[in-house]
């Protein structure tokens, strides 16, 4: 398994829907926070779980399609896939849609790397938590 | 005197307007902490400012009449006035107003505290420093 | 009766967290605004339904009263309790509260007036479907 | 010529900035679209530009690498470069840098199309006032 998928849903708030009378697109960019927030309780790799393990984890690449608006009264389900990477860095793929209609609403990831929480050094290699962590929740059906 | 007040301006953006068409109302905290940062950068009383003396300033009460909408392409004038006050308090009044039409928009107000920045302990007497940039900026006329 | 409170409970996000590691407190009105739709899905009170009577109803006061911080990691209860006025307003007193220890974290409110979604006019009297909501949820036990 | 630049310059925000100092990565959307507003300011394509020719013009794409982290103090210069393309689309291309070291901050770019504004209808064909617009900004010095 070289991937792990996690899911959560909430409604459009009123304060997320521009004059256009959609979602503005940066809100998505805290969509996939959400996706990933909800990735991280389920699998143990939150902020404050990689903090505690001496590192934060600066998000460094972002991208977005925006397939179809959402509107005030819709609600939006993210899954949020881990994705396997050999080098240091932690990729997420985010597919939001609409839980009723299920149709795409957007397809986007994000890139993180690891710094030292400290010295706020690059990590070339990956730390040995994201080796274990990996072990634990990706390659335990080896 | 016992007020000092400085103004700042800026346009609406594109994204504070909601499905409405008006600027959403939660986004006049940022434009009471917009005047509030101009009136720091004039007299030396930004966050930074207080940090570096030891303490963080948090916010303990805000306050907030909306008269008028605000709409994308409008502009905003914020005028922030430093009210004195003899608890150890930062006390600013907002005055919110379209600086063609000269209408007033909104009026507003915060009050912050003082916290040791290290123990998180309120300060029940206003910090010296505090004392001192009053005698320089509020009292230099006595 | 002449309240109703409702409750909703989610954690604080990330990116809702400032530089001094307590959650922005711009984002309670947010919270505030959480805890509003909350209560108008349950009881048939959100933007959409009053739009939907023909009218918008615009934020015309908030207050918020900051008592202890909040941060990453912790969860957040927000009681939403509308109260009877006889004028024609909507307003709602709000608890924000620690789920866990019970502690407050802060308590506020807001004033709402009623304008026509077409013509953008104040109303001076309570609109009728208001007073048949008002009828349907707080007076139906009398 | 085949592309156009504006530039405008402006403080990080306290309210920007996250837990670990530095600037939330979402807020980096809303520096794109400052730097899309200071463009349609200086050559009249603003969203209420678009409007008035019978359009919107949703992001259908953005992405952002980032380089440098921005903290509280610091100064940011947007770069906004227009990119002609022959789809019916409005392309931009983003250099935040800060301007006191000149160092690059982050890279970045947005894709519009049109929608008609009535009909939401997705124009395939470049609209007539934007290849006016075109023929008036980018073509005129040939």
């Amino acid at each position: 398994m070289d991937s792990i998928t996690e899911c959560t849903e909430f409604p459009v708030k009123f304060n997320e829907v521009d004059s256009l009378s959609i979602v503005w697109h940066g809100h998505y960019v805290r969509y996939f926070e959400d996706g990933r927030e909800a990735f991280g309780e389920k699998y143990a790799l939150r902020y404050l779980d990689i903090f505690n393990a001496g590192f934060t984890a600066p998000v460094v690449n972002i991208q977005c399609d925006y397939k179809r608006p959402l509107r005030y009264g819709d609600r939006v389900k993210v899954e949020t896939t881990f994705v396997d990477d050999l080098a240091a860095k932690i990729r997420f793929n985010y597919v939001l849609s609409n839980p009723v209609t299920g149709e795409i609403i957007a397809k986007g990831s994000t890139v993180q790397v690891f710094l030292d929480k400290d010295t706020e050094l690059l990590q070339l290699t990956t730390p040995a938590f994201f080796n274990d962590w990996k072990k634990r929740h990706l390659y335990n059906h080896l």
